[in-house]
């Protein structure tokens, strides 16, 4: 897994969007422009976490393999092995569900 | 319920926005458009809280039920199946009404 | 009383205006337009304060029955059984008169 | 006196302006217009202080009959019993003169 | 001297600027505009020193006689007898010259 | 090597980008402006970490040799014998690459 | 030496930058206008250091002689004897060269 050789900084943490829905409720082919930007997505790697004022150390409050909810702005694009992935800080990630 | 399985980040907490109310005072309908923003709202998850400069971990000031009062603009809209609900910071919540 | 349902949260206040005056110094009945913003307002209910850097609660220093001076903006209008009532920050109250 | 009733909050200072100059140094009177800004002023009523970031009451450093330089702009003007006093923040005050 | 009697406040230095250069290296008068901006001045008052975030006292690094250099911009300007004075805060002086 | 003698000071990293893909996947020759910015590199040197606010030694997090994510935008070009390098905070880069 | 008599204040560092390089590697002489900013440079004096929030002095983390590379923009231009030195912060110098 590619992602395993990349390890992101301090509170940053990588994920993958969900595959988009290509089809609507009703059945219907949607184009790509019709597809919404997907902000479900799985935990992919982890910074080791955040340094706060005093120096200790903040670990990130996800794991790998979480299934989160993206904000709807924010994240950065990260090529890795011809696949996107994102990279978003920890306290940007609005929550996850429970598995 | 499906935000049981919703757990928000930090000191985000989940609500969901009483319904508006589509008959005026004087017994008239409502259109859409003439129901203001309903502020009132219940809580229905709240995160752990936020950790503060020297690391320790304030929890949040709403439990699971409470009726709270809502800012007019800010939060950020979630869809869980397929339902709207709202997610905002504890700090912005105006406050809460006694049960 | 509606307020005593409605409890702040952190540091903020709930106040109310006092009723503006519609007749001028010299007799004269003002129309509402003419009647300045009312600064003066009755303290309904207080949060339980804000939390410090270090954790620790810091009160509000307004109690209930309290009359004070508000600044000319600011504050968060709140209709409470269908009442203006506004919300003001604890630190924003310019001062209060002695009883 | 109007102001002792009247307790400015945190670290503001409530202060009386000097009477504006109305005749120049070459005994011209002065209209009204040509009275600059007077920025020399008594302080009339003290705040408690404010509190800082480890939760310790900060007293204000200047205290009631104090004469004070005030600065070109900023503070708040507020009537009190159809006077105008002005509210300054205590680290706003440039200075103060030796009794 | 006027300014013993004026106390400046916190981290606030009092200094006078050195006279502007009249004449030019070449011998010739130069007229008001041609003389630049004096950044040389003497400290003739200075404040207790700030308060920093712990409540502890930052006493001024400069004190009363101090030939120091004033930067380009900022600063107050006060008149105290009739005399041009200015206000700087310590942390705004570039440097001092040694007597 | 130049940058053994060029120290960068506090946090900072100094890093050369890896060399610019000149050919495309199917082989063929991209021009200059074709090439996109390079944003893998190695880091060459590593600044002594920044002082945090309590004035412990914060060291940064990357070692010469390491292999990073540098992010689209930001980072200092400095020219060492005439060869390019970048001068990035620790905090900016975004994640390394497992050797 | 005139710098030895001007002790820059805080963690102001004095800087003389290396003179411009006059003639062009292939040996041709370039008009004052193409002779770019010179960002090396020799530090000359420096202040104290900064006081931190706990009220401690964080020393600077240069000294008299050390060669240095200045950041394109910022600083603060002195003349001292005639002569043009150069005021940066420490923290804004990007890395020093090993003597």
């Amino acid at each position: 897994m590619a992602f395993r050789k990349f390890l992101p900084m301090f509170d940053r943490v990588l994920v993958e969007r969900l595959a988009a829905e290509t089809m609507s409720k009703g059945g219907i082919m949607l184009p790509e422009k019709a597809q919404g930007k997907v902000l479900q997505a799985t935990v992919v790697a982890v910074g080791p976490g955040s340094i706060n004022k005093s120096g200790a150390l903040q670990p990130v409050c996800v794991k790998v393999g979480d299934s989160v909810l993206l904000p709807e702005y924010g994240g950065t694009k990260v090529l890795l092995d011809d696949k996107d992935y994102f990279l978003f800080r920890d306290a940007d990630i609005l929550g996850k569900y429970e598995n």
